[in-house]
């Protein structure tokens, strides 16, 4: 039996990000979880208007876009704490500049770093459309055909509603396979 | 050490939904992981242009998204499998009608009804930007403040990269919490 609880956005858990932006000359960190994937190529950031890497990612039109891995959680957490405006996050993780200078954290187990394309515009959100560009995995985290095992990255997943951060599971099904199985009774 | 491997969205896993629409007067359901959260109260879905689910979505101006339990993947991957242009799809899943005239899965623990707000236009893909205006939970999987608790819904999550369904892991560490231990040193 089903409760209407009203208007509440429930499509979770997505993974949580660590997005690496250079603003003025120095590096941020910002924790978003509020993420979308457009098309073949493109991603979407959704993140409140004011937030000090929204700056960032306007002046440079680049953006590095960090999976969590679970070794990660507290720095990351802590990102998301704690506004760039007031204090310098730069030295909160590990990194190395990418081929559009935005920063890597050597941690993230799959980094990409990716083109602002647009911004899609509402009320109290920037909604930054990317195009992504460079994807650099750990090579331990690649299977024998060259493709990323999300089994090895396990990235952090994040729910709003009770605020937590999950675990990436184990395998269910192959997908576009396991709906042969599906007989109509 | 980390790979380039050229442009791959790897923003995965995401959750893998059941789209329930009304095509002219028939109920239809289609496979999409490719989603995004916008704001508050707004989510996103990107599909391939030319299907079939898009007519219903442009013509009713309504929607479902239904979260997948484990019990649904053979299903839920069999919707993905075959199109709505060539098959009747509407007996895959027992729904009832919900509050905006949209099928809402009996089994989902957690089922969305969206109003379309915009569409976000790509070369290949609409983007379907919807208001969240009800949602429906499985009593059980609501805690005792009212929340939803994601360990009881354990949502099937996607990955492209290696087409694979992953489970909702368990909890790593509660959100803007967890990060208070840091200690920068």
């Amino acid at each position: 039996m089903k409760k209407n609880i009203g208007s509440v956005v429930g499509l979770y858990p997505t993974p949580s990000t660590m997005i690496g932006t250079v603003v003025g000359d120095k590096v941020n960190w910002c924790n978003v979880a509020h993420i979308g994937i457009i098309g073949l190529d493109s991603i979407m950031l959704s993140i409140r208007k004011g937030r000090y890497t929204n700056l960032g990612i306007k002046e440079n039109k680049t953006v590095s876009v960090n999976l969590v891995s679970e070794d990660m959680v507290v720095e990351a957490d802590y990102v998301g704490l704690v506004s760039g405006k007031t204090v310098d996050k730069s030295q909160v993780f590990e990194y190395h500049m990418g081929e559009l200078n935005v920063p890597i954290i050597d941690k993230s187990p799959l980094a990409m770093e990716c083109e602002l394309v647009d911004i899609y515009d509402t009320k109290d959100y920037d909604n930054f459309i990317l195009k992504v560009v460079h994807t650099h995995v750990e090579e331990h985290a690649l299977d024998k055909s060259g493709k990323v095992d999300y089994q090895k990255i396990k990235p952090i997943l994040f729910e709003k509603l009770t605020r937590t951060y999950l675990r990436t599971g184990d395998v269910v099904a192959q997908c576009w396979n396991v709906g042969r199985e599906y007989k109509n009774s």
